[in-house]
């Protein structure tokens, strides 16, 4: 019999089923970031009923893994090493814009008007969760800034406590050198409303205010 | 280098990786019901960061779709044809519950209270989205309900216009034959607050109304 799951869309409340198969493809999929067991199972009838989407998925799976890896220099998601970005000419290695994650380039590079050079820390300081200095590449850090001459260090870090312990260990790390260190503004987003934002926010923007011209 | 991605429980914001591999992967699961770009990345990042998980969700691909049939008499989900219920000679063979998907027989044997066996139709009839009665597994029904002299049907579909639809075509299936034919009781949910009720569920509940002991 074909074995496809017709209600592909509905959802399973609670209860196994008579397939040990189905059930670790259902828990496989638990293990996921953000899948509970209903999505989970959902997932998983639509990977029995549709073929096509079933063997592509695992193509991809293995190609990614076979293929995706780090730039040494710089940390991005990418096929070769070192990555696009830092062997484009045409991109300003005196400026770096350090990130916590490969996915933070993402939107800087999808609005296009940054034209420098990045650097994943890959994580952010916390010493509540053990994450101390040493296992964040501070001296590739160091080492990138040497070699590339940079000027100007730009942090687009997370306005958390563990964005700003890390701002403030960059800072320490490069005081006393002839580098400017920037961090990206904190204020009201373009398009937010006012009313509904939230007190932290509101406080840095009105912190931070600028002057108009003629004010 | 490695190719784990920390911070795999950020989300992109746009923009796309420098890796044709990793685009490819995202799509492939952004197929998959209920996932968008955001979730999708996710997923991505983390199966590339973990090995172990990427390994065993591709190896449960596999085998959930090389070992998971369905059962040729009920169409319930199931690695041997019959399945267990079918074959249990401790279920009652006479009652005959008949669901939409595979999926509704989990919250069934979850209960435990039921002790008859069950009929899969696969789809709701749906004259709308073009599924018609020739679509749906009337002949395999009649046959099944004369093999095993089933006594009573017992209709557990949605309560939808689709399920409504279905239902009322059974009942004419089945007209004038010595088979007593039940649906699920429609009602206010155990626990449920009757301020929050809506009103088709509440006009329902009260049509439906039992009498009380001594009322």
């Amino acid at each position: 019999m074909h074995p496809g799951a017709p209600g592909g869309g509905r959802q399973a409340s609670g209860g196994e089923f008579q397939s040990p198969a189905l059930e670790r493809l259902v828990r496989s999929l638990q293990q996921l970031p953000g899948l509970g067991r209903k999505s989970a199972t959902r997932i998983a009838l639509h990977l029995l009923a549709n073929h096509e989407d079933a063997a592509q998925l695992t193509t991809a799976v293995d190609d990614a893994r076979r293929q995706v890896t780090r730039c040494g220099r710089c940390g991005a998601i990418t096929e070769s090493d070192p990555c696009a970005i830092c062997t484009n000419p045409g991109r300003d290695a005196s400026l770096l814009c350090v990130v916590a994650s490969p996915v933070d380039i993402l939107p800087f590079e999808k609005a296009a008007f940054f034209r420098g050079r990045y650097f994943v820390l890959g994580r952010l300081l916390s010493p509540l969760d053990g994450v101390r200095a040493e296992d964040l590449p501070f001296d590739r850090l160091r080492a990138r800034i040497d070699e590339d001459e940079v000027r100007e260090v730009i942090l687009a870090l997370d306005t958390s406590v563990e964005g700003e312990t890390t701002a403030l260990y960059v800072q320490r790390l490069l005081a006393g050198r002839a580098i400017h260190l920037s961090r990206l503004a904190t204020g009201i987003p373009v398009g937010g409303a006012l009313a509904y934002t939230d007190e932290a926010t509101l406080q840095r923007a009105f912190q931070h205010r600028t002057g108009v011209e003629g004010g």
